[in-house]
């Protein structure tokens, strides 16, 4: 069995980045970085299946009605969703699964694989190094990133719920300790059988 | 700041020499194996400050009685106990202390140290494993080794209060899962100032 390593902070603390930086270490063949889905239209330079899978709002619905999505939410008016069926046969595969989502979702994931989740929040090492990263995406109006400071710092006070805080400030040095939390996810991992484990381990013939 | 690694699991399981040979690869500057005070006498081959430190119940008395231990408890007639300050100096020079203790000791210490301990309870792959390798030790009767299995299996059941369960099957893959686990429990140690940290996030000047 794999892992599944949730991943959360604020948009421009990097988290995508290193993330994918640490498959690529890892190999391709035993990670997967999870895309969610979205209503939102695609910035520019995003393409569809590698950074979103784009949804119309129509077909978004139709996904929840089916029960697709693991969670989804509804944030500054656009869909946001993580479809369950490629993230639970990755994990069967015993992948090391990435999955990219807000406080309020890893609270719901959490409740869904309480025993094999290993979360990380990743933040900038202060608030100016944030604003500078946004405002360079060049992709921010004045509104947009006063309400991203907000949500950073509204999301940044749910950190005590996460296993660890991964300050980003020198990248090489993140992707190590990404790469070490991702390997070690796999160890927290054999803790899913316990029960199972414990009667067999007693039941093994003593003489 | 460093971190400590909390061991816990059967005698026999190996858990002693699996954390000292990751000692040695981590670096002996950069670990410390905590060493246990005891009342028992030393079996045959244990050196004292290398095994245990080997008091007298008379000493061993007055060190509960200055607040020299972090934890102690007596077993099977027996005290045994954690001295506090040889622990919190080495976390304080950024060591990665490793503690081996049973898990009531554990459950008093991550009461003391909430947010920076890394727990691995480690056992043998069945029980037969267990018992063959306490014969090999030659140093339990037949009421010890009953009494050591009945111990193992109440202590298993609180493997789940543990962030990893070692299944100690293949010597070398156990010391580089422990290996991994130690490396990560520097991570998990960066979020004992959380409140100072938001604070500090948040106070950066924004323009």
């Amino acid at each position: 069995m794999g892992s599944l390593v949730i991943l959360s902070g604020p948009s421009g603390s990097g988290k995508t980045s290193i993330a994918r930086e640490v498959c690529k270490r890892i190999g391709e063949d035993k990670t997967m970085f999870s895309i969610s889905s979205t209503t939102r239209l695609p910035r520019k330079g995003e393409k569809d299946g590698i950074d979103y899978y784009f949804l119309t709002k129509e077909e978004f619905l139709e996904d929840i009605e089916k029960g697709y999505f693991l969670e989804w939410a509804e944030v500054h008016g656009n869909y946001y969703g993580t479809s369950i069926k490629p993230i639970e046969s990755a994990i069967k595969e015993g992948k090391i699964v990435f999955l990219d989502i807000d406080v309020q979702g890893f609270e719901s994931v959490r409740k869904i694989y309480p025993n094999f989740i290993t979360s990380v929040f990743v933040t900038t090492k202060n608030k100016q190094i944030l604003i500078d990263r946004l405002k360079n995406r060049g992709t921010e109006t004045e509104e947009t990133l006063r309400i991203r400071l907000i949500n950073a710092l509204n999301e940044m006070k749910k950190i005590d719920e996460y296993d660890f805080l991964l300050i980003n400030d020198i990248f090489e040095d993140s992707v190590e300790k990404l790469e070490a939390i991702a390997k070690v996810s796999l160890i927290k991992a054999d803790k899913q059988n316990l029960e199972q484990f414990i009667k067999e381990w007693n039941e093994t013939k003593s003489n």
